[in-house]
């Protein structure tokens, strides 16, 4: 199972240390998605789409560990508990928002990712498939800690 | 970026015709995800979400096509717009029910995979992060085709 990158995320953000940690504490955070050529055709439809989602190579983020203390809590977590980027496969996943398209290129907004980073997928998200708002979310609901915004616990040093 | 299975998932699903194609359509699948033991420790507080989402490997898509006639719709649209599995990074990715653990195996429902997929990584389902209940939907929000379950259109032939 190999992957090949099919375009690269353009952000303002260069360094972790400071990046937001989920698209929802990003909402004035604009970039750009560039789609290779190659794919480019793929794209048609996209438009209509409110939201997009987004999977990419966490290129950065350092070897993968089973236990974390996660941004959201002072406490060690299960690693498939959370999503920090130091993952066995380091897929990221962000459902940001999707402002216009033009040829292979995305303006987005709600940008929680790193410039550079090579994307490797997009996938529209579909409410009625998608969201359940009153699913339970174990120690997230706890809310045990407030930050919104990443340190370098989970880079490359 | 080469991608290692952490586990395996199994379901009652052996052939893609007649697979449900979204967990809203596969209430009733139950199945198991078997996590390999070397990676069982990240299970750790996964137990207490109500949804987790499953990223995983399409095996048994065939070769990657920039133009699809979804499962839900008559007419052709970009493979970005839709979640057809043939795609240049065969990654799918399931938001399904956790309904136990015991050990490395997690008990789950909403299951529209294929037995014997290869999984790639697990995360957590956190509502205040991921549900968007009002977001426009493109094609999808027209529901041109009322299809529920697969037939071979993706398939390796």
């Amino acid at each position: 199972m190999m992957l090949k990158p099919i375009g690269i995320i353009h952000s303002t953000f260069k360094d972790p240390v400071g990046t937001p940690i989920q698209p929802v504490f990003a909402e004035g955070a604009q970039g750009t998605v560039e789609v290779f050529p190659k794919h480019a055709d793929g794209l048609l439809n996209l438009a209509g789409f409110e939201r997009i989602r987004l999977l990419y190579w966490f290129d950065r983020a350092g070897p993968a560990r089973l236990r974390v203390v996660p941004f959201r809590d002072t406490v060690e977590r299960g690693l498939f508990a959370t999503r920090a980027p130091c993952r066995p496969n380091a897929i990221g996943l962000s459902c940001v928002r999707l402002l216009s398209i033009s040829g292979n290129e995305l303006k987005i907004s709600g940008l929680d990712i790193l410039d550079g980073t090579p994307l490797l997928d997009i996938k529209p998200y579909v409410p009625k498939f998608d969201a359940f708002p009153q699913s339970q979310a174990g120690w997230f609901d706890a809310n045990n800690e407030c930050r919104t915004k990443a340190d370098d616990r989970f880079t490359i040093q």
